[in-house]
Order: C-alpha cells, then sequence, then structure tokens
C-alpha cells in the first residue's frame, strides 16, 4: 500500500508496485507513518489472508505459491473452495501489518522502535544499515505477531471440514483485525511524537 | 540454551535462568556462534514445540499460557492427551531458532544480519542501539521463519483429531528439524567469518 510523502508534501511512489487504488484507512495509516521528518516508509502491509500451496506456509520460492489472496475478511466458503481444488499441500495464513521505514540518525530509528514494541510489534528491528554514510542511516522493519499459520490439507488429509472452517475463518478475521487496530496506534503514536529527539 | 564465553574462553552464564545441562549439540553452536570476537550471545533457544492456552497464539502474558513444552520432537498421543484436557482454546505452536547477540559494532551487526539472512533467518534485525556509547554498540535479534500455529480447541470445536494428530506431529517435527538445521548453517557460517570487518 506504501508511497512516500515527500518534504513539501508531494505524493510520490516509492515501491516498485504501482498502487492504483487506496482505501482510506491505508491512506490515513500512511500519512502519519510519514508524517515525522525523520522517517520514510518504503513499503508496507496492513496485514492479509493468504491460501498458501506449499510444504512450508513459510516458504516464497519454490514449490510454494499463494493460491489466494485478500486484505479483507473472509467467509468460511473461500476455504471450503480452496480446499476442493487440488491444490495440495494447503494452509491457511493470516499474517500482520508489516512495514519498512528509512530513518535519518539511530535516534529516530530508537525511537520507532520504542514505539513500535510498545504498540504490539515486537521482533521489530533495523534490517540494514548504510554504512556509506547516505542521508539515510538505516532501514527499520517493523512488524506485528498477529499472526497463524493452519494447515487446510497435508499429507493427503483434509485437516479442516465443517464447522471447523467456519471457527477458522472467523478467528483468522479477527486476527486480520488485531493487526490493524495496532498499526492504527502506531501510526498514531508516530503522529504524535517519539521518544528520542530526531532532526 | 544460552551461555556466554568470555574472551579467556571461560563460561558464564547470561541469562537470568540457569541452565543445568546442555545437550552437545546447543553446546557445540554456542561455541561457534560465540567465537566471533565481536559478538556475544545473550539469550537463546534452539526452537520449540508447545502448546498454548490463549485466544491468540502469539500472546505472552494475561490469560495465554504455555500448558506444554518440548525442544524435542513430539508424538500425536500429546496433542490428543493435551485436546483431552480441559484447556481452551489450545493450540500447538512450533517456533524456530531464535538468537540474541551483541555486537561491538555497526560492522559486526551488518556481518551477522548478512548471514542470518543468507542462512534462512530472514526478519533478522538490531532491537536496540546503545545510544550511550559502551562497548556494545546494539543487540541483534536472529529468528528463523521456521513456525507455524494451528488450532487444536477453538471456540468449543476440536479442531485436530484421529489421523490428522499424526499428520500435525509429523509436520511440527519436520519444521522443528528444518529450524536446527538453518541454526548450524548459521552457527559456522559465524565462525568461518563475516562479510564485513570486525574488531
Amino acid at each position: 500500500m506504501s508511497r512516500w510523502i515527500g518534504v513539501e508534501g508531494n505524493y510520490s511512489l516509492l515501491e516498485e508496485r504501482q498502487v492504483a487504488y487506496l482505501d482510506p484507512y491505508a491512506e490515513r495509516i500512511l500519512e502519519w507513518l510519514n508524517s515525522h521528518p525523520g522517517l520514510r516508509t518504503t513499503s508496507s502491509c496492513i496485514g492479509r489472508i493468504t491460501l498458501i500451496e506449499g510444504y512450508w506456509p513459510w516458504e516464497r520460492k519454490g514449490n510454494s505459491r499463494i493460491v489466494f489472496k485478500t486484505h479483507y475478511p473472509i467467509t468460511p466458503a473461500v476455504l471450503a473452495l480452496g480446499i476442493s481444488q487440488p491444490f495440495e499441500p494447503l494452509w491457511l495464513k493470516v499474517t500482520g501489518p508489516i512495514v519498512h521505514f528509512r530513518a535519518k540518525t539511530p535516534e529516530c530509528a530508537a525511537g520507532l522502535l520504542d514505539a513500535a514494541r510498545s504498540e504490539g510489534f515486537k521482533h521489530s528491528g533495523i534490517i540494514s544499515i548504510d554504512l556509506e554514510g547516505s542521508e539515510w542511516c538505516c532501514v527499520v522493519e517493523v512488524t506485528a505477531p498477529t499472526q497463524f499459520s493452519s494447515p487446510l490439507k497435508l499429507d493427503g488429509v483434509i485437516m479442516a471440514s465443517g464447522v471447523q472452517l467456519a471457527v477458522l475463518a472467523r478467528r483468522a478475521n479477527r486476527a486480520l483485525a488485531e493487526g490493524r487496530r495496532r498499526l492504527a496506534r502506531l501510526a498514531w503514536r508516530v503522529r504524535s511524537g517519539l521518544a528520542y529527539e530526531c532532526p
């Protein structure tokens, strides 16, 4: 969903993938996340629900692929339809929000990490450091643990059916909503100011 | 499992929890992870399988608690026993290895992050920076994505039974083994030297 808000308030996309449409929620969140002068988002996802065909739910390459993806709540019918297709192994995967920021100084990065952790984005961290000394000191990945991966079909066995599909879909939707709540709180926190002094 | 190997080769525990026994695998891994002069482990887990009673599998506090924990493979009977108890909601959770390091310089941290990412520890990052300027510049969290959380009992519904338990246990054990493989490769890599020059 990410786009970059320049210093003069001009919008320009930093992500490789062009975004044709931003829903009002994502638009507001991005504005707030980019309101701090020492931080800029470079990519982001507000959280999503996917069906993954692959041996492991965490794989991205090789024999693994996404066969269904949405950023909105699902119905049990989505799961039933996935299971009825010849996908195997098949996993339901709910992923929390993930945002990448460029930070201007170590203080900006530390302030963002403090805010992220206290708003429920544990395991956030600086994933790369600019050792050459450009305008940006590092890239911070902010990620929420609001996720789970549950097998739907594994080793030739159907792992969920009937009322179990309704239970799974409901819990997946609630996990998605919990991620959104945390993202909104983080965005508000960034907008309100961080713990350490930044440029 | 973590303990700290001092500069003179003396062992001293840094973790709050005293470790009574280290298996040979963990012992060797820790020696390798601590063989770099600019890095020291401060806490670590080689990966584990847990049963969690709680609304969400990622929660640690509040109404959530671990009702079973092991660092070794499980049998389907472990899952059946968990389900037969009055725990609810109940999740099976497999977690990959996680190690915290202190790094002496940004170069050491960057070298470790490079090695971690190429050995399958994505989402690793610097989780705190020492802005006061002590001997250590930062703390790096190295974590593998080799994990999944699958509900066993949710909203009053039993989510797995019969052959599904055997399938779940087998896949959980394989995820645990995959985490171990990545940890061993990372430890070997740290022992062999990192990409950037460190003290």
